[in-house]
C-alpha cells in the first residue's frame, strides 16, 4: 500500500485542505484530516468521517482551504424583560468544541456568548445570562469542579435567574448532575444539564435542540431540582428531560444517548411545537421559598469496584492500604460478589477486613439495569452479614457520587444510614403487598 | 412497630407454614418466609416474594407445610437413535436451583438426572446426554471451571455429540460464553449456554423454555460455535440465540436480561412452533471436519479499571505493583480517561509507568453501547499516544476475558497485536467509504 505522505505530495494536497475525490465507487467532497497509511480520511460536512482507499481514488479535485463552518457571529441580543431570565452556566465539552482542521480532532473551542449568539432562538424562550465557569471536557472533571460549578448555580438563583443551564461534556455529564443533585439541598428552580454528542460548528450538531428545549422547559414547567434535556431519538425532533440522579450515558456516540435507568424521563420536549409532555414521573416541584441551600463537600477517598470472575484479595486490600472510606462494589446480577467458594475465601476475608477497617461497602448491579436485594441468595446474604449496604435499584455512578457527598458532610454513621434512604428519587423503595417485587 | 417474632408467636405461624392473609387491601396466600421487623414476608406460587406490614393484616389463616413445587420425579427417558445427540454439560446456577424454605433463599440444587426428567419435552427433539462438571453459582466461577467446561464439551464433541448444552448461572454467563468462544480455535459443533432468572421448581421458570430452544436450535440448524439462548422477551414465546463474544446481561432479575450488544441475535427461536428465524447476523458454520482445537489457558493477572471522576494515580499503580499482564479501561464516553489535565497528570504518567512496565492497556467504553475511537478527539490521542489499545466496539467482558486468553495462550507481542483483531466476532471493523462512520 503507498504512503499517504506521497499520495498527498503527490496530489499536492495538504491538511485542511476542502477536496472532490472521484473514486471507483462515486464521489466525495470532504476536508482532508490527517490519513492512515494506504487511506485519505475527509472530514464530510454532514460531521461523519470517511475513510477512502487511495488505490481506488480516480481523481482529486481541488476546491479552497476549508472555512470554519458555522463559526459564529457575535451578535447583541437585547434581552426581553417580559420572559423569565435564563442564566448559561458554560463548563466546557463538545457543546462548546469544534473541529480543529489541523489535526482532524476536536478542541474545545467556543466562548459562552458565542453560544447564545449562534442560537438566536433561545432569546425568544428566555431573557439569556451567560456565566463562564470552566473550559473543560467532562472526562477531567473532578470534585472541585461540582463545588465551581455548584456555586456559580447559587449566585445566579439568588441573583434571579428563574433557572439555569449547564453547559457540560457528555462523558461525565451523569456524573455531574448526580453531584448537584445531592448537593443542594434546597433549589427552588430547575437546574438543567445540557451537552451535546456533535461539536456545535458541525450541521449535524445536537447542542442548538438540546439547549433549545432546556430553555423552553425552564420557562414552561413547574420542576425544579436537576435535570438532563438531551435528544430523545437520534432524529431532530424531541428532548427528553431525565431526572439527574437516573440518568446514564448508554452510547458512546449516538445523539440519544441519554437514557433514565430504572424509571421514566420526567418531560418530553418537542422541537418543533414546543409542546411539553409529562411522563407521570414524579419531580419536585418549584416553591415560593426561593431558598438556596448547597452542601458542597464531596469526600475524594471513594472507589468503584467491579465484580469479575478471577479476583484477588489485593484488590479489596488496596482501598483499605489506600485509606478510602467509601468503595462502590459494581456485583454481577443480583448483587453477587466471588467470595462465596473456599478458593474465593480469600477475597471473603479481605473485603470483611476492609469493611471492618471503618470503610463503607456499598452493592450495585453491574447489569445496569434492574435492582440488588439482600436477601433472595443464600449468597447475597453471605455478602449483607459483612456489613456491605444493597443499595436497591440506583444506578453505580450516581451511588459513587452519593457516597462521597454523603461522607463529605456527614459522620460515617449518618452517612451509612442515609445510603440506602431515598433522598433525591435515586431509589424506588422496595414495594409492599400489592406492587410485588420480581424475585427468581 | 411489632417485632415479627411476636407477630409470628401470636398467630403461631413459622416459616415454611402456607397461609392467607386478609389485610386492609385484600387477601395473599403465600409462604412464611423469615421477615423484616413490622412485615410479614411470604412468597408467593407466583415465585414472587411480598412483604405485608403486620399492622394492616386483619386475619391470617394457616393452609399447611409448604410443599415444594415442581419437584422432579426420576423417570427413565428412553434414547430415542433417530435424534442428534445433545449432551447437557452441567455447572450449576439457578437453572439448578431451588427455594430453600427455610430460610427464603435460593440453593443450587438439582443433578442433571433431574433437570432432564423435569423436561420431558427434551427427549422429543434430541437424544440427551447429560454430564456433571461442577454445581457452583457462577458469581463464583473463576478461570479454571473455563478449563473444565471447555475439556467437558471437547469429550462430548470427541465422543459424538452433536451439539452441547451448557447450563450455567447468568451472573457471568456472559463471560463464560466469551472464554469458550476463545478458547475453542476449532469448534464443529453448536455448544450453546443457558441460564435461568427463576429457580426451576417455580412456575414462573423459565429454565425449561430457555433449554427446549437450545435444544431445537441445535437439531435444526447449521450453527457451529459458541451461543447463548434466553428469553427474548419477559413471556414465554421465544428465546434468542445471541452471539457467545457479544452478550450481557442487562437486567438483574428480566428473564429477558441478556442482550447483544452492538450485534444482533443470531437467530430467534419461537417456543410454540418450534421456528427458527436467522436475524441476517453473520454466524460460523459446522464443516464436515469434526475437530476440536481447545487453548484452555488464561492468564491470571488481569483487571478492569472503571474510569469516573476524581481518580487517583495510585488506582492505576495499583496494577503495576502487583504484576498484573493485562488491564481493561473501561473510559468514558468514545475512550477518555482522566489524564489530561494539569490535575489529572499524575494519572497519565500513572498510567505511562503502567503501560512502560509492561502491561498490555486497552481501552472499552462504560456507556455499554457503541465503540470507542482513538482519533476523534485530541484526548483520545493523548491516551494512544501511551501505548493504550482502542478495541473498537468490544464489550468490556468480553475484552477482559480475551486478554487473559490471549496472554495466557501467546507471547506478549502476538497478545498485544491480536487485541485489536477480530476473532470470533468480537469487533466489528471500522467500516470505509460507502458506510461512513459516525463521529462527532
Amino acid at each position: 500500500m503507498p504512503k499517504i505522505e506521497s499520495f498527498l505530495k503527490k496530489h499536492k494536497l495538504s491538511v485542511g485542505e476542502r477536496v472532490r475525490v472521484e473514486t471507483v465507487n462515486g464521489s466525495v467532497v470532504g476536508t482532508v484530516i490527517p490519513s492512515a497509511r494506504g487511506f485519505l480520511d475527509l472530514k464530510l460536512d454532514s460531521g461523519y468521517n470517511a475513510g477512502i482507499e487511495t488505490r481506488k481514488i480516480k481523481s482529486v479535485k481541488k476546491l479552497g482551504k476549508e472555512k470554519s463552518i458555522g463559526k459564529p457571529v457575535a451578535r447583541k441580543v437585547e434581552p426581553d424583560s417580559s420572559l423569565p431570565i435564563v442564566s448559561i452556566v458554560h463548563t466546557g465539552g463538545t457543546v462548546a468544541s469544534r473541529v480543529n482542521y489541523k489535526t482532524g480532532g476536536v478542541i474545545a473551542g467556543f466562548d459562552v456568548e458565542d453560544i447564545v449568539s449562534m442560537y438566536p432562538e433561545l432569546s425568544k424562550v428566555a431573557s439569556i445570562r451567560s456565566v463562564f465557569v470552566e473550559n473543560i471536557m467532562s472526562e477531567d472533571i473532578t470534585f472541585r469542579h461540582y463545588q465551581k460549578i455548584g456555586r456559580a448555580i447559587k449566585k445566579e438563583v439568588e441573583e434571579g435567574a428563574g433557572g439555569v443551564i449547564v453547559t457540560h461534556g457528555t462523558d461525565t455529564l451523569h456524573y455531574t448532575a448526580a453531584a448537584l443533585s445531592f448537593a443542594f439541598e434546597k433549589l427552588p428552580v430547575p437546574v438543567i444539564l445540557v451537552g451535546s454528542q456533535r461539536s456545535s460548528d458541525r450541521p449535524s450538531s445536537d447542542a442548538g435542540m438540546n439547549l433549545v428545549c432546556a430553555a423552553r422547559f425552564i420557562a414552561q414547567s413547574d420542576f425544579a431540582g436537576v435535570a438532563l434535556c438531551m435528544h430523545s431519538t437520534s432524529s431532530d425532533s424531541r428532548c427528553s428531560i431525565l431526572p439527574g440522579t437516573r440518568a446514564r450515558k448508554m452510547h458512546s456516540s449516538r445523539r440519544d444517548a441519554f437514557k433514565a435507568i430504572n424509571s421514566k424521563p420526567i418531560a418530553e420536549v418537542d422541537y418543533g411545537s414546543g409542546e411539553i409532555t409529562f411522563t407521570g414521573a414524579d419531580y419536585p416541584r418549584e416553591s415560593s421559598l426561593k431558598e438556596c441551600v448547597l452542601k458542597d463537600k464531596f469526600e475524594p477517598r471513594v472507589g468503584i469496584l467491579k465484580a469479575r470472575p478471577n479476583m484477588f484479595p489485593e484488590e479489596f486490600d488496596f482501598y483499605r492500604n489506600n485509606g478510602f472510606r467509601g468503595l462502590i462494589l459494581e456485583a454481577t446480577g443480583i448483587g453477587h460478589m466471588p467470595i462465596n467458594t473456599r478458593e474465593n475465601a480469600g477475597n471473603k476475608k479481605a473485603l470483611k477486613n476492609l469493611i471492618d477497617s471503618g470503610c463503607i461497602v456499598c452493592v450495585t448491579t453491574q447489569c445496569i439495569y434492574g435492582r440488588v436485594h439482600e436477601t433472595i441468595y443464600t449468597n447475597t446474604r453471605n455478602l449483607k452479614s459483612l456489613g456491605a449496604i444493597f443499595l436497591q435499584d440506583m444506578t453505580s455512578e450516581t451511588a459513587f457520587i452519593k457516597l462521597a457527598w454523603l461522607l463529605g458532610n456527614f459522620d460515617k454513621k449518618k452517612a451509612a444510614e442515609l445510603m440506602s434512604k431515598n433522598l433525591r428519587g435515586e431509589i424506588s423503595e422496595r414495594r409492599l403487598v400489592g406492587e410485588f417485587e420480581p424475585r427468581p
